[in-house]
């Protein structure tokens, strides 16, 4: 950038760096090597050896164990962050410093404070702040959102999510942090609004003494007298991944683990008819219908989640808006983790959750332009 | 009856009489009358018309519209009650005043005051009372019961419960009442020393507005960082009955809608080795090991899970002992489900939970002597 | 009928008796009894034990050990006969001369040629002949037959359908002539124009040497290219009741087994643009494309299969007209299962199957008025 | 082998090439690439652009595409063919007078004729010959394969195979050839003995008149009076991969889509008690009882199929034995699909199958010294 030919290059490319190649590194590599709105730059890891390893498998890429050689690149627009949580702060603040876009692995940070800090700075920079909330764009994730934001189940009434099996026990973190980040960066993307619960419950258990929580519960009430409930756990033999969303018109499972039949929406369901005088429990009894109606299974396209995850960083950059899954995604996500740590501490009290405080910088149309 | 022919009789069976005939009254007419400990000898019905198709269900049997009819008859050792829970107290005690052993619809009272006095009044009587938790009675439970009892699935580590379908909104009780004392009393019935727990957290929803909750999530710390959860649901679309008890050796599953595998046994877990010096995260993880083995399912014989409750409130009253789910196991039952009020009251903070007090009366042998 | 006293009852209800009281008569009983178009007047039996059982079970209804009274009461309308195969000849015949319609358990007959010549009665006497086919009368199957007529499907490709379980050894008859009926009756009842097939071809097998096939295959060609497959097997461990109707629209997958979705229509599908010219497979692939559409689940109403059997009964002899599962659809599933028997004996040669020749007698409209 | 330069390489590695760069020569080039017994010298391919790209995948390797550079090769040991089917027979004799060990993907050849030449050489050169019939080395297959050989099943009663789903319609071959190959290599693999059936009756349909079968059933008995039978389907909205083995002891279903069970063994059954004397029906009826037992989930290694492939070839050759899935399995193959095609041509009829000659050439140790 800069000079003429890198004028030429980016109507054609993003350029990107991947820091960490780990476990979740290669996975990045790959889906920006063959994203068509990127060039892969560079593999960059405190162990240049990991670095080549991956750099190998996606056909030759640059390598580096020194972050400077990144940052300080100016033909390089953006950089997908890969490594553990406690580090996301300074490298995505530094990132930012030298007019990098960013995306960083879920969780966005490891506390509110860091990752609230990190999206205003983007603000700030007018720098797209990506959370690459995978999930959120598979098939049946990106289905259910335009399905809820179309009306088509009326107003949410209850979300029930279920991620269990046998699971690794992470060294460094609960079942809450390892698991429930995927079910509410769901949650957030396909509410309308967000996840916007006003307490948190955590209730968990570790039976094993492993000295974290292996089982875990949530429960989140959502405005107008819905709930969000997740249930996390690493000991369970048999492997689940479903969510239920309850809405007044229909109701929804995503059962994730059934290739043939993901998604399932039940016309069936409770009609309260609403009814302005007379309140008394028998008047209402004879108001309430229930719907048994037809069931129905939306043929899901194929495609692999991290290439959406590509393409809508690169298109936030270019259309100088923020991502879907933005910072702010990230910092709900957080928010809630938080509060389930301390609820937790209090032996599964419900912790009340502020709204997120409108944050000072905005993402200005133009903003990407250096 | 009346004549030395029936005391001949009498040591064949016991005579009983069924109090309402309602929802549940025909099935335990229909089970008293083919259980080959009983005889079936009234039925009673503030309408006496009801109570006469009850009778005539069953192929004839005297009706009476009278309770005194039925408790002053010498002839009668017992009555079953399926009237309304806050009629139980009433005729409970009358019955057990008027010498009969009681057996009684799950729950026990509609309080546990209510109740702690039947059990205390039925104790100093020397007469039986027993909760009808029907589905303790079923194969599958009978089995889970003798397959912990035996250690084959270890120290329990958690018990996980979800009960929901597309149900009808009770006009009387919420989603707990109405589903919930399924899951806490065979909970009660399949865990050593029953169901003991510390406090009580319930979450409730009720997004329709109906004026109780209709979802429902109650979780339930237990002895030696266990736990206990139960999802129960009015508004689900699909119909789940499923309960996963994960053991230190073994996890069970209980699909009580898949007739054909309903019980799966999994030799599958995580194994922590108990290392007494060295408690830091890295020993730790280094004496994780996870088992992968096979799966059984138990095969498990036919029967209908009344006529086993028939035959326990026999073998009980004549064995002078208390039954497997005698009165104190629905005070259990009843305990929770008030400690989930209060909870539900104060916003879904968990309610600490007193061991039951022990009984002042004990059922002695030779009670059932009159 | 024909007399002024039954022309009253008429308007009110048809008057019925049950001629045998063994597996099945109970159900007919029973259905006959409660169903609004029917009063139920007689249950006879050779066993006249068995037939008080089964008259007690609905409430008191008069008993007869001998046909005779029951064919020469002239206030009886019709019979419903559920006696073994072998029998229904004789008794199907006597029931004609005597003026009764009659419906008959499934197979019509043991013979073809007996089928044949109680039908053409039937159509002399002007006289309703209805086979109880009763899966036809199932809220699946008559939807599925609904959305065949009205083209949802397209053409039909191919029915393929599984009838597998640990099932009872019969004494008298194969795995063919116990199971097969009622896949080829509700194959009859779906087609269009019932189950026309050129040809069967039948395998068995016999492996625990039981005298009889014990697992069997039937293949049979339909028009067009299509081809109709039926599974029938004693000896499967697990339970399966699957039929899958591959249509040119789309494709229909009926699983009894499982109630929350017994029925999935796939629009998904293989298209063949039909080119004039040029038949070479590479054009031909050019053509071909491949559709993976949604998956419609219907919901269907409830209500036991005979009630509907009986209400057809009814309907047809009111209306003068055969019933839906007629003597015809009898003949025809008699046919294949005989082409089956013939194919069995050559080794599984494909036994050819003329169309049944047009029968001498129509059912003409005023028919039922004697 | 035999001259000191290859006795070194061989303590260390086997040298082979992979000859077919297109659907399957890649999964072949990545496993003997990794695997620990394989040294992959070459990829050949006539497009050698194609062979490039595989060389590349597997991080480089030399390509040719003139197969006599490898076949010249005198450090090369073996090759794996993937090419198309009609051109196995040219390749494979030309790499046997070459000396190279052979293993073909399925089916061995396009005709049995062929096909038996090519084993017959093979046996006369001491060389292996050896069918890529990957299947066998599942994880669940050779698990299968133990069960039965350790006569757990018992004696086996049936063989239900069924193999569907929306599949490609192929340009070149029916869907007998695309994939009964699997279910047919599969029951030669697993039954003792092989898949020694004495007829086939192949039934095909092609109502969307493709010029080919597109749903095909095979129906063929095996001695003792039990049947093999197989579903495929191209036609098949739902994807289903099962096969049922039926035993005199237990019966096993294997269900390859089910990761969380892929193996349920049925103690159920029915049991014949073989009186000697009296064969009357109602003798042999008093004599038949039924078994209701557990299920049994064996637990199975991961583990990709390939990779048993290679080690089972490497050890075939170093032993000097015939591979586990021979050139003689490939035959049996062959020889079933050949008599499907003259069993379609005579509209069904089932078609005679001699067993094979034996073979005049036997595989001795020691033949693989060159």
């Amino acid at each position: 950038m800069g000079n003429g030919a890198s004028v030429v290059e980016k109507t054609a490319r993003l350029s990107i760096a991947v820091i960490g190649a780990g476990y979740w590194g290669p996975n990045l590599a790959r889906n920006f090597r063959t994203g068509p709105a990127w060039h892969l730059a560079a593999i960059c890891d405190l162990d240049i050896d990991r670095a080549r390893r991956v750099a190998d498998s996606v056909g030759g890429v640059p390598v580096t164990d020194d972050l400077h050689d990144v940052l300080s690149d100016p033909l390089i627009d953006a950089v997908a962050i890969a490594t553990p949580a406690r580090t996301h702060h300074a490298i995505v603040m530094a990132a930012l410093e030298a007019g990098k876009h960013v995306i960083v692995e879920k969780p966005l940070a490891d506390s509110g404070v860091a990752g609230r800090e990190m999206v205003e700075r983007a603000g700030e920079m007018g720098l797209v702040l990506m959370a690459d909330h995978t999930y959120c764009y598979t098939p049946a994730v990106l289905k259910i959102r335009e399905l809820i934001a179309d009306g088509f189940l009326g107003d949410i009434l209850f979300v029930d999510s279920v991620r269990i099996n046998l699971g690794l026990i992470q060294p460094d973190v609960d079942v809450f942090w390892d698991l429930a980040p995927h079910d509410l960066s769901i949650m957030d993307f396909v509410l309308p609004g967000g996840l916007r619960t006003t307490s948190v419950a955590a209730h968990g258990a570790d039976p094993l003494r492993t000295g974290k929580a292996c089982i875990g519960y949530l429960a989140m009430p959502l405005a107008g007298g819905a709930v969000a409930h997740v249930h996390a756990n690493w000991l369970s033999p048999t492997k689940i991944r479903q969510m239920v969303i309850g809405g007044t018109k229909r109701t929804l499972v995503w059962d994730d683990l059934n290739p043939q039949q993901r998604l399932s929406v039940y016309d069936r369901g409770v009609d309260i008819e609403q009814v302005s005088k007379g309140s008394a429990a028998d008047a209402r009894a004879a108001h309430i219908s229930y719907r048994l109606g037809d069931t129905w299974s939306p043929a899901l396209p194929e495609g692999e989640a991290l290439a959406g995850v590509a393409a809508e960083f690169a298109a936030a950059i270019r259309e100088g808006r923020s991502a879907r899954t933005g910072g702010e995604a990230g910092l709900r996500v957080l928010a809630v983790l938080e509060a389930a740590n301390r609820s937790l501490e209090r032996g599964g009290a419900p912790e009340p959750l502020e709204p997120l405080e409108p944050l000072a910088v905005e993402l200005v149309s133009g903003g990407v332009v250096r």
